[in-house]
């Protein structure tokens, strides 16, 4: 017999990053390529005592079916964190979802017909481009600038009618790059008279460690925006605990999306979080993973700015877990991926982030889950194999002359 | 601005039974509406234990990122389960879901185009409808007989070349009605030189409390099957964990699918699933269920005896959570319903599990979520709505003749 799968499954791939991930398990492999939060930042002691409280105190409620919304006090408690940025958010808005990437996919599922076109950063997080892909759109990009995306080129790709604009405005994957206010507020703007959603992806904003805290677009927008979270940064990712944010006219296909995808994300998981978030100083424990990840990310530029040739530009992140790399044109991030292997240091090839296929001069590098020693350690070998790329396309150009 | 939805928003409606679980959401209801398991089976204090053994031992590891498809002594446990029934499951063929509904949409996911044919049972399991329902397919329907589906009903369906039949072959839901040994032999054997997809529901197969347990139809089939699993009914449905066990040429695209949907599923509570199944007599604990939903199906099936007017029938299952009503031909049980909430009694008007609007006389009873008292009382409540109904519909027909 033969299955026949839907169209879906011949236009999308897995994850290039998940399959680097299998090839990087080698714990002698300092690894740059993972999206990994650092284990030593998750509260391992206070998450077991909040678990023992909520079974000891409701466990078989805890171990019951719950509702499709998510676990209200939870949801009360993501809406009132908003408060701070001058947002009323109400719990209502709030739908609990199986990670950031379930958000994902129920706002394909909700807004894309085959052939609808969503529009991306350029480069972009490519595990939206899997989950929207699930729904055939046509994918448009939009260039990023150093301080947030190419405003005039948003408002040329908004004219087309695109369904959705993807944005990760705070401390982007792959590339570290922030919106600045400035550019929050044009971006909101060309998002006036306009039918399109704004999905503002926001799973590292917490973890701003220089800089002046911005708020979420949602600020500057006011409706027309879904606005999607995470504790996977600041408390664990493997809880997978995420929310979307969403005005009610569209939080109500959500629920039913949501409903038809997973019932509700496990009960148990949201009892347990929001005990620990009751019950402990989170904001102490979120500046403690802001200093850490600055430790680790000024080993990294700090390492950079020594060991990396004349030529190759990269990005000084102010939050979050990454950082981008640009090689000198023509030099192939495959390549060095093949070569840098061998030195026993992985990263992700930046092609995975663009939708056509370019970018092959790029890499994006994790700094979130190594320490310090193995950043320097990396970034040396990464500085040799690169040196030694540059090598071999001068003995290239030399060859094409003689 | 206007918010265009996708096409399939507009053809899925949420689930009525979990509209209906709002309504009687009042304790003074004596519900059998529900599908919820009795909290009483819940193991809370050996789930703690797990969790802190966890958490001692590995809680960095546990709240980090995992692989897709799942804890892989989680898996390879799921896969040795499976050989009492003589099947040999290998742990690759195991994929880790977030509840069994998950496994319903990734299903659907990997197999539907718009306008691809769905086979379900009649009546079926409504958040199927639901689920397979996002990804636009028609549905056609294969009459449940007493001992399993139709099976000419079925070879003739078979023959307009569906993608997936869905069934649930033991204790289904809502009828409660078993496949016997010959009918999954012979359904199996309809599949025979057929390229449809056998969807083998099974969440409720280890709860058997009387007659002879039977393998899944994966045992029939070899190929050409996909069974779902869960432990929301042997452990606990608030931790959302399911499995799917398909061929692996499915299985890959399921992993596929799976990604793009929510990463994988909490690794926290697959590490704490696992470690209460390797510290604990789990048959045992089974054996404690099967034990308590036997006295609660044997109270209800004695209070329908005792109490219902005659011309009603009913099932009676050797398994599962639930029991099927037929009413006489004329009379609805959603005007049943109505006066049945009155005196504080609930249950699903049968409706809901028809792809077509028709069962109208029929109604689905829950019994694993009330004790004894509580079923006597409600089925004696019920059995008065359903005197008045019959008395009501008695004039209608005098005040016709007049």
């Amino acid at each position: 017999m033969t299955q026949q799968f839907a169209d879906r499954m011949y236009s999308v791939k897995r994850s290039f990053i998940r399959e680097i991930l299998k090839v990087v398990d080698d714990p002698s492999i300092i690894s740059f390529a993972g999206g990994l939060p650092n284990p030593k930042s998750f509260p391992v002691e206070e998450v077991t005592a909040a678990t023992i409280k909520v079974m000891k105190e409701s466990g078989e409620s805890a171990m019951q079916y719950s509702t499709t919304e998510g676990y209200l006090p939870l949801r009360e408690y993501i809406a009132r964190r908003y408060a701070k940025y001058g947002i009323k958010a109400d719990a209502g808005e709030i739908l609990i979802t199986t990670g950031s990437q379930q958000g994902l996919d129920l706002i394909g599922k909700i807004f894309l017909n085959k052939g609808d076109t969503v529009a991306v950063e350029r480069p972009t997080y490519l595990a939206a481009i899997q989950s929207f892909g699930m729904y055939e759109p046509r994918f448009v990009d939009v260039p990023l600038m150093g301080d947030g995306v190419d405003v005039e080129a948003l408002r040329q790709v908004l004219e087309s009618g695109p369904k959705l604009f993807y944005s990760v405005p705070s401390f982007q994957n792959p590339t570290g790059i922030t919106y600045s206010h400035e550019k929050r507020k044009q971006a909101a703007d060309a998002f006036k008279d306009c039918d399109a959603v704004f999905i503002e992806d926001n799973p590292y904003g917490d973890i701003r460690f220089m800089g002046e805290d911005l708020p979420p677009m949602r600020r500057y927008m006011g409706s027309g925006v879904i606005t999607m979270g995470t504790f996977s940064k600041t408390i664990s990712p493997g809880m997978r605990l995420g929310w979307l944010y969403a005005p009610s006219e569209i939080m109500d296909k959500l629920i039913t999306a949501k409903q038809a995808a997973d019932l509700h994300t496990s009960y148990f998981v949201q009892r347990v979080v929001y005990q620990y978030l009751a019950d402990n100083d989170v904001e102490g424990h979120i500046k403690k993973i802001q200093s850490m990840y600055k430790v680790q990310r000024d080993a990294m530029v700090h390492a950079i700015e020594r060991y990396f040739p004349a030529g190759v530009e990269y990005t000084k992140p102010e939050g979050g877990m990454f950082l981008w790399v640009i090689l000198p044109e023509g030099l192939s991030s495959t390549k060095l991926f093949d070569m840098a292997i061998q030195d026993k240091v992985a990263f992700v090839p930046g092609e995975a982030f663009f939708i056509d296929g370019s970018g092959r001069n790029t890499l994006r590098l994790n700094y979130s889950s190594s320490d310090e020693a193995r950043i320097e350690a990396g970034i040396r070998r990464l500085a040799k194999a690169i040196n030694t790329l540059l090598e071999e396309s001068k003995n290239d150009i030399i060859d094409i002359r003689w």
